[in-house]
């Protein structure tokens, strides 16, 4: 058995490369690589195609240490990943007859005979091994190809999860003393290039330099900028801990969760994080929504055990649902209009009021696409921030692109208000904030 | 502009390949392809390696007509699609004036300098175009590596989306007489192997059959039933019209859009129907909602337009806000509990009254993971229907899965019962609903 530096992983059927089905196999298997300290560098999608398998198995051959392949395992016709093997390996076809007993026994153990159509699945190249399936009646194969070794792995994940975890994770080998160990930081309220600026601007050189360890990458998505650095050597752990300690000293109060791996879904992670700042301030928190119609309470409302801080919420569309249920006057819709700071504060204000709790979200804006005019276009958000006993905080917000994209924002951004509030730095400048006003 | 039989895609990120993020943007795009004829015959992820990028470049130009690449178009070091390409074509990189023009326009309309960094985004290979980004800053680009058109899109669902359809999508040039024709209709109610019955017993025969013309799939997502066709040979629209009209009058009421291609996203097009619906009906909707905290609210208003029908909400987390609010008695609370038939229909009907409307649907339920009980498990959710003048229809529905899937097939089942209710069949029996209460 070689050593397992490099990884590629094929995912092989039509319904995945024709875009009908989405492929998540190669996403845990990669993550399940990498906490092995082996690296994927390689994901492929192919169609039910035994020449085009053949020859990604002998390109991928002379370029990795070990090729993960799942799907085309089936009884049926389509299913080519026995045949593309065993030409890639130059071998002929044969029964192995282990796990045809296998197969037969599978059926047996559900009182019924072996379909003839699935003897197919007992046939293995001559020079590979058969893997038990536990869970189903595809084998899986064991082989090589040139340096490479070759896993094939049944499809469906109810298979596949455990033959890797239990048959074949054991036979990965890793070479020693590589270590590869992952982190995420997740911040939000900066965009991508000011948090790169900052990285670049490190006592300790740039960061994000793709010669240096640990190579530290970013990732956008939704307001929120993730910062990922991967760190290999003799001592990974640290090399991580000092840059994961730099980057916080960079970011302060942006970065609002961290963790090894992927930390979590940014989008999840956020609300949670909100939540559990709440939870320890011992705060209690009410919406008023107009724009976002309920997503910033829904958000929240993700988070397991949320009703502890969150009480309640208005989703207040009509200017009729603003005045009788927020007690925004009717003056003050009349003299601002409904996206206004004006009525932004006092939604907020309202909301602290009608719902009894310590602190209150107001969001009201242009979403879009209709709706917009020349001082109010589509995109203009006023959220307020009310807290008892403190001046309301209402800011104006640009938000950018489709309906979808301005609410995700808008509510972000609202969240993201509370937060730098908990923090101690409630007047810290956000993303997409042009013209903070402090009524 | 050859002509495109083939192509592959490309995603572009150390995020995807590491097994961090999970790649959407491939199948979305070879979706989009075969809508318009062309065969996606390859997916390939990469890490940020500019060399494995070049190298993949250059092997995929002499096997297909047609590349897509997303990704690596961001400020930052390790964004690397741009150099890339360069060198795949033996090209240098030029600043492209009108897209720096754009970039620097992007930052103005939003109040901001152009930060530095961002500059980078306006490089492109010399032979190569600009494909202005309306959504974010990074430029995409159109390219030709040997026979084959490469276009590079940023990876940003909300960037690509939009840059693929009214910009890439014009280019892409399928060969005459390949007659590809998708249909596909949305059902709700029905679970999937309902839906397979339904199929298999039409009188034309089971449409699910392999082998028949058009081929007949369905894709069961949060609830929805999405019945898909495809036709090809000399008539195909004659023949995705015959199988339109009999799925039609098998499923009834249940389907509630159909369309070509994917007929928008199953998940987006509900909301969408139930809003048009309510519109055609002239009627006026509120929302009042405890376990699902605004997502039935945040579902509806997203859909453009929906401020005309929907007036507002409550989001009723805490039982005093049930009260105060909704206007639910202290009484049925304390002699039924907040899940119950009683006091979803008191919900309902207080939201009726508080937010003027037509119609007013109440959730509450165990969203978990805790709060569940022997006899109220988690998953439990009763959902009310109020109308004005017609007795209050409370169902109970037992929801499976985690608390976001709990909470996402409570929102739909609300729904559901509305749009019923609306198509004249306010009786009929939903999926998940084991007991149907009518109070």
């Amino acid at each position: 058995m070689p050593l397992h530096r490099t990884a590629a992983i094929i995912s092989q059927g039509d319904e995945i490369v024709l875009g009908q089905t989405l492929d998540t196999n190669s996403k845990w298997l990669a993550e399940r690589l990498m906490e092995r300290g082996v690296l994927p560098v390689e994901h492929v999608s192919l169609p039910d195609d035994q020449a085009a398998l053949v020859a990604t198995f002998r390109r991928l051959a002379g370029t990795v240490d070990l090729i993960l392949c799942t799907g085309g395992l089936g009884p049926t016709d389509d299913d080519l990943t026995r045949a593309a093997l065993a030409e890639a390996m130059n071998q002929p076809l044969v029964e192995d007859a282990e796990a045809l007993a296998q197969i037969i026994a599978w059926y047996q153990g559900r009182g019924r005979p072996m379909p003839d159509l699935n003897r197919v699945q007992a046939l293995r190249p001559a020079a590979a091994s058969s893997i038990q399936n536990h869970h189903g009646t595809a084998p899986g194969l064991a082989a090589r190809i040139g340096s490479a070794d070759v896993f094939c792995i049944p499809g469906p994940p109810r298979e596949l999860f455990p033959m890797f975890l239990n048959q074949i994770a054991p036979l990965v080998s890793p070479p020693p003393g590589v270590n590869v160990r992952t982190w995420t930081l997740h911040t939000i309220g900066m965009g991508e290039s000011d948090v790169a600026t900052k990285l670049a601007g490190s006592r300790m050189g740039n960061l994000m330099a793709r010669a240096s360890s640990p190579l530290v990458g970013t990732t956008a998505s939704g307001g929120v900028v993730s910062v990922r650095l991967r760190a290999t050597g003799d001592n990974p752990d640290a090399a991580i801990a000092e840059i994961v300690a730099e980057v916080k000293r960079l970011m302060g109060v942006f970065v609002f969760a961290d963790g090894p791996g992927a930390a979590g879904h940014p989008h999840e992670a956020f609300p949670t994080a909100v939540i559990g700042a709440m939870r320890t301030h011992q705060r209690t928190l009410g919406v008023v929504e107009s724009c976002t119609s309920g997503l910033l309470g829904s958000m929240l409302g993700d988070v397991p055990g949320a009703s502890d801080v969150l009480m309640g919420g208005l989703i207040t569309y009509a200017n009729r649902v603003k005045t009788a249920l927020a007690g925004v006057p009717e003056s003050v819709l009349h003299a601002h209009g409904a996206v206004s700071a004006e009525t932004a504060a006092a939604m907020a204000e309202g909301g602290l009021k009608a719902l009894a709790v310590t602190d209150c979200l107001a969001i009201t804006g242009v979403a879009g696409p209709g709706g917009g005019s020349d001082d109010k276009p589509v995109g203009t958000v006023w959220i307020a921030h009310a807290h008892k006993g403190s001046p309301t905080d209402v800011r104006r917000f640009n938000m950018a692109g489709d309906r979808r994209n301005i609410r995700e924002w808008a509510a972000r951004s609202a969240m993201t208000m509370l937060w730098t509030h908990l923090a101690g730095q409630p007047g810290v400048p956000l993303l997409r904030q042009p013209l903070p006003v402090q009524k």
